[in-house]
């Protein structure tokens, strides 16, 4: 979920510019033909720069992935007055949504293939182990006011989260590696929302 | 959810013998690291054999791809007189057990890694949605069975095994990309089939 930030603003500092640069580089090379040379073809300073801040290329995807995570807004943050139906539809949306911008579609892709670094580096395996967190307590925290504003069941929140937050991962994933259309995934969550959450 | 197999037997012949040394090695390596040679460490016989069969890495790991989805057995083929809810709770015990096998576990971060190929590889994408499809296919005959005896409302098959299938390839991917237990899915996963498909 963290992975629907458009990044498309100008780099305001030599820190952002520098995660414009990676981030451009991977949707160009992906993670395996991604070297800190490439990216320092996206980066108007002095490569040496890049070299200076980082050790390896992993060193500094971890640095982009802190970053996408800082950076990222709460989508349903501005929305506390809306229903929690309407405010689950509303993530399901960002996420899912059939005419998500190509920036957007570019950097699933490129969470996807950092994400996979972590089945065998553990360094991101804790990133993303923070990553999910951020996003379950997000969910749960919609679906907690569903649950007290009486529109939901006494569903378990974490539970529930859970579920929805590894229903989102796949099916972003299914996004971008198969060419199939998650419709019907976005479908069965509106239905999943009415019959098993709300009264 | 191809990525239950385990793996274990003995390899009956060179095809077979390169599959289990290319599963050796991706669990060793990961796909970065991977290298026909470091293959070839785990093969008996040849080296060069490797060489005449594969131009390259990646064409060696989409046919081990293909020999996956070949050999994978449903673990639900035998078990067409149990009720759909049963044989539903089956596969997901299968997929996100809690004492899954350590070779099973290494199969999943294996097919994490391969199916982040997709993000940019067109040949990998064409795999993962052809693979997608046989077990959203085996699912949705299995709610067909349970909407046609009665058992199930009358919910779209299709829509309803896209959902699990999204839900499961999440939880197996967040099951080897971080620290987290899949519980609390694997929990809500027999909520949503008793409040949303039973009747």
């Amino acid at each position: 979920m963290v992975d629907t930030h458009p990044f498309l603003e100008d780099p305001e500092g030599t820190r952002e510019a520098i995660m414009q640069a990676t981030f451009k580089a991977l949707c160009e090379y992906g993670y395996a033909g991604l070297t800190i040379s490439r990216i320092g073809e996206h980066f108007e300073k002095s490569k040496s720069l890049l070299y200076h801040h980082y050790d390896s290329k992993d060193e500094l995807l971890l640095d982009f992935l802190s970053f996408m995570l800082e950076e990222f807004e709460d989508p349903t943050a501005a929305d506390s007055d809306r229903s929690a139906a309407d405010r689950l539809e509303a993530v399901f949306d960002h996420a899912l949504a059939q005419d998500r911008p190509e920036a957007a579609l570019e950097l699933t892709q490129a969470m996807v293939e950092l994400r996979a670094q972590a089945a065998h580096d553990q360094r991101f395996r804790e990133h993303f182990t923070d990553n999910d967190a951020v996003f379950r307590d997000r969910l749960a925290a919609i679906i907690r006011s569903g649950v007290e504003s009486g529109a939901f069941r006494e569903v378990d929140p974490d539970q529930v989260a859970s579920f929805l937050l590894a229903t989102i991962t796949g099916a972003m994933t299914q996004q971008v590696t198969t060419v199939e259309s998650q419709d019907r995934v976005r479908a069965e969550l509106s239905r999943y929302v009415e019959t098993a959450l709300e009264k």
